[in-house]
C-alpha cells in the first residue's frame, strides 16, 4: 500500500476543506453573528493540517484501485470529521456524534437531521449545512481533480471510487477534462436555479441553500416545516431541478454538443422518466381526496416522488400520512435512487436495469439452453464484469441492509421506524417512515445507532466499496 | 415444447392426489364426520382425470428443462385446484379463493391460514390441512418418482424444478433411486416423530397432523393457538424434529453410511446451527424479563427460532409482543431459511453462502487483481452457472417480493403487515408481524391480495424459476 499518496490526498482534500469553511465564515460575518470565527478557527486548523499533509511530494504517484479506494474513503472520513467541529464550538449541536451525524449526513447528500428545530441555528450553520450538501454531491475529490493536476493520469480510480453508478464512463478521453464537465454542468445548473428562485421571489440566502440541496440531491432545508410553506411556484421549480440533477450527465453533455438524438437512445434516463411518471400518477390518483384541487395534488404527487426517487428528501407535505400504497411506493422508490452519473443516490436506475436484464437472460437460457446473447445497455455491451460487480453491489446492498436493520433494532422503535431508517440512510435519501417520517427527526436514536446509520450514509455515497474495502483485513496485510 | 408429457405427468399428479384425497376420507369415517363422502368425490374426481391424461402415452418421453419446469409448475397449480375443492364442498371454507389460499399454503408448507377458528374445523379437513404439507414438503414429483419408472432417464429435469437449494446434488447416479432415498429418510422421521410424540402423551391425531406440519416443514396446528397449550416436553419434541428437518438430507444419507466425518464438513449444516444457536442465544437474553424460568425462556427462543428459520411456522408463544430486537432477528431468519436439500423454505443457507463469497472474492480481487480464486462450499468447487443462477435467484426474489408489497399494499393496512405478509408467503413460513402475526390470521385480505400471496407461496416453494417460466411470454412461442 502507497500510504504517502494516500496521507497525500488527504491532505489536499483538507486545505479545500479548509477554503471551503471561509464561506460559512462570511455568511456569519455578514449576519453579524458572533459564532462566524468558529468557523474561521476550524478552516485555519484544517488548512494547516492540510499543508502539513502536503509539505511532502509522494515518489511514486501511482494509484492502483485500492489506494484510490482507500483515499476517497479516509477523505470522506477526515472531512466530516473536521466539518462536524463548527456545529460542537458555535454550541449550536453540543454532543459530537450529533455533529458527526448531521455533517455526514450533509456530505453524503442524506439530508437526515438530528436537529429539533432547524430555524433556530445560525445562518452561517444553516450555509454550511446546505453546502456540504454541494461538495458532496459531485464528490469533493472530482472537485480537487478538475483543479489540480493532481497526479498525473492515474486519477481514475478515485474517480471511480467517488462518481456514481455501475461503471464510470469518460466523457472525454481524460479523467480530469470529465472532471472539469461534470462540475461545470453541476455549477452551470445550481446557478440557474439560485436564479429562478429569485426571479420566482425568494430570498437570496433561502435560494443558495434551497439550490445547494437540490442539484446535491441533499435535503437539509433551512425550515422546520421543509418546503410547505414556499409557495407553489417555488415548489414546482424546485421539482423540475431535484428531477433534473437524478439525469445522468451523461444526457446534458450529449446536449452540449447538439447530440439530441443519443439522448433518446439513453435508456437508463428513459426509464428514470418513465418510473417518475408512472409513480407520480398512481400517487395522484391515490391521494386525490388528500388535497381540495388537482393541480395541487399533482404537485405534491411529483414534488414528493422527484425528491425521493433523486433521494433528495425535501418535502411539501407530509406523505407518512397518505395511504398504504402511496407509501409503499415512495419505499420503492428509495431503492431505485437516480441516475449512475448523477448526484443522486440509491441503487440507481442502470444497475436495476443490469440485474433485470441478466435476470431476463437467465430465464430465457432455461427456455433456449442454446442461446447466445449478450447484455446490452443503452446500445452498448455491458462488459461481464460489470454484471459480477453489480450482482455483488445487490449482495452488499442486503448484507448491509440486512446487518443495520438489527443493529438499529436494539433502540426497540418500531419496525417501519427501524426499517426506513435504514433503507433512508443507505439509500441517502433523508426522511424515512413512522418515527423518522418527513415532520420528524433523527434525534430520537442512540449514539450507537447513530453511529450505524453514519456507516449506511458513507456506504451508500460511496456505493459500499470504498468502505468495505477499508474494513477488510487483507487490505492491510503487508505481502 | 412437448406438450404431451407435460399433460402425462399432470395425469400422475392427479391420479396420486385421488389417492391421496382417500385418506381424509378415511378419517372422516372413523370419526363419523357426515362430511367425509366430500373427500371420496374428489379423490374419484382427481383419480378419472387422471386415468384420462394418461391414457395415452407420449410419444417422446424426452424432459428438457423448459418441459421439466413448466410439469412441475402446472402439476402443482392443478394439485391445488382440486386439493381445495373439499373445503368448499364441505362448506368450511365457503369461498374458493380463500380454499384455494388454504390449500395452497398447505402444498407449499407455508402454513399461513385464512381461518379465524381452525378447531371447528372437522377431523378429516384438518387431516387434510397437515397432509398436504407432508405431501409438499419433500415434494410430490419426488415421491412419483420414487414409486414409478416415469419416463426413464430424463427425470432429472423435474427434480431440479422440485428441489430445494441453488443445485441438486444425486446422492446416487440414478435420480429416481435418490428419490427413493429422499422419501426414506423422510419418511423414517416423521414416524420417529410421530412415535415419540405418542410416548409423551400426545394423542394419535394430534401427533400425526404435527408430524406431518413439522417434517414437512408447514405449519398448520389444529388448535387456536398453535403450539402454545401442549406440554414443555411434546413442544421440546418438536423443536428438535423441525430443526433436523432444516438439514441439508445429505447430512442424513451420510450417516446412513457411516461417514460422520463428511457430515462435519458440510458447511452449510454448519452454518445452520451456528445461525440457530447464536439467533435463539440472543433472542433468549433479550426476552429474558418475559417468562419466570430461563428454561422456559430458552424453550421459547428455541422454539421460535427453530421454526423460522426452517420456515415451518408453529409458534409456542406471541412473539409478535417480543422487543423490536427479537422481533428483527426472527425477520432475518425468515429470509435465511433452512438448507438446501431439506424440506424448509427461504433463500437457503447454502445460497447466502455462495452470495457471500462471491462479495467476498469480488472484495479481494479488489485488493489484489491479480488473484485467480475459486468459490467452494462444502470443499467443492461451484461451478459457475451455479453462482449466475444464486445471482438471479438473488434479483428475482426482491422483484417479486417488492412488487408484491407493492399490490398488497392497496389494501391499505400498515406497512408492517404488508411487508411481513410478503415475507412470509414468499418463504414459505406463515405467520408475520401485527396483523399477520402468530395469534393472527390472513382473513384480513382482499381476494386480489390473496392471489397475490398465493402466487408468492408457491413461487417460495418452487425457487421462483419454474413459475417465472410459466409466465415468460417467449415459453409459449412456436419456433
Amino acid at each position: 500500500m502507497n500510504y504517502w499518496i494516500i496521507l497525500y490526498i488527504l491532505g489536499c482534500v483538507l486545505k479545500f476543506e479548509g477554503a471551503f469553511l471561509v464561506l460559512p465564515f462570511l455568511v456569519g460575518v455578514i449576519y453579524r453573528e458572533n459564532i462566524a470565527p468558529c468557523y474561521l478557527l476550524v478552516a485555519a486548523l484544517c488548512f494547516l493540517l492540510g499543508l502539513l499533509l502536503t509539505r511532502r511530494k509522494p515518489k511514486s504517484a501511482r494509484l492502483y484501485i485500492r489506494e484510490g479506494f482507500v483515499s476517497v474513503a479516509f477523505s470522506w472520513i477526515f472531512m466530516s470529521i473536521f466539518g462536524a467541529i463548527p456545529f460542537v464550538l458555535t454550541g449550536e449541536i453540543p454532543f459530537y456524534i450529533d455533529a458527526l451525524f448531521e455533517t455526514i449526513s450533509g456530505f453524503t447528500t442524506t439530508g437526515a437531521s438530528i436537529l429539533t428545530d432547524v430555524e433556530s441555528l445560525s445562518r452561517a450553520s444553516l450555509f454550511w449545512r446546505s453546502f456540504t450538501h454541494w461538495v458532496g454531491g459531485m464528490g469533493v475529490l472530482v472537485f480537487i481533480m478538475s483543479l489540480l493536476p493532481l497526479m498525473g493520469g492515474s486519477t481514475m480510480n478515485l474517480m471511480k471510487a467517488e462518481s456514481t453508478g455501475p461503471s464510470v464512463s469518460k466523457l472525454v478521453p481524460h479523467a480530469r477534462d470529465t472532471a472539469k464537465i461534470l462540475y461545470g454542468i453541476y455549477f452551470a445548473l445550481t446557478v440557474f436555479e439560485i436564479i429562478l428562485l429569485l426571479v420566482f421571489r425568494m430570498p437570496l440566502f433561502d435560494a443558495l441553500t434551497t439550490s445547494f440541496g437540490t442539484t446535491g440531491t441533499g435535503g437539509f432545508g433551512i425550515k422546520c416545516d421543509s418546503f410547505a410553506s414556499y409557495s407553489p411556484a417555488q415548489q414546482n421549480i424546485v421539482t423540475v431541478f431535484m428531477i433534473l440533477s437524478g439525469v445522468n450527465y451523461t444526457a446534458y453533455f450529449y446536449l452540449l454538443h447538439g447530440k439530441i438524438k443519443d439522448i433518446f437512445h439513453l435508456e437508463e434516463v428513459r426509464w428514470y422518466f418513465i418510473i417518475i411518471l408512472a409513480s407520480a400518477g398512481v400517487i395522484a390518483c391515490n391521494t386525490r381526496q388528500f388535497y381540495p384541487a388537482i393541480g395541487e395534488t399533482l404537485r405534491h404527487a411529483f414534488f414528493q416522488v422527484g425528491s425521493i426517487i433523486t433521494t433528495t428528501g425535501f418535502a411539501t407535505t407530509d406523505f407518512d400520512l397518505w395511504p398504504e400504497l402511496s407509501k409503499s411506493i415512495l419505499v420503492l422508490l428509495m431503492f431505485v435512487g437516480a441516475c449512475a452519473g448523477s448526484t443522486g443516490g440509491g441503487m440507481k436506475v442502470s444497475r436495476l436495469l443490469i440485474l433485470f436484464k441478466s435476470a431476463r437472460k437467465e430465464l430465457s437460457l432455461l427456455i433456449h439452453p442454446q442461446q447466445v446473447k449478450k447484455i446490452r445497455l443503452n446500445g452498448r455491451v455491458i462488459e461481464h464484469e460489470v454484471i459480477r460487480s453489480t450482482n455483488v453491489f445487490l449482495v452488499l446492498y442486503f448484507i448491509i441492509m440486512m446487518l443495520s436493520m438489527l443493529l438499529v433494532s436494539i433502540d426497540s422503535y418500531n419496525f417501519t421506524t427501524g426499517f426506513t431508517s435504514v433503507v433512508a440512510t443507505l439509500n441517502n435519501i433523508g426522511p424515512g417512515l413512522d418515527l423518522v417520517g418527513p415532520t420528524q427527526n433523527f434525534s430520537i436514536f442512540s449514539a450507537f445507532s447513530k453511529i450505524v446509520l453514519i456507516f449506511d450514509m458513507l456506504a451508500g455515497r460511496l456505493e459500499l466499496f470504498p468502505l468495505m474495502i477499508l474494513i477488510m483485513p487483507d487490505t492491510w496485510k503487508h505481502k
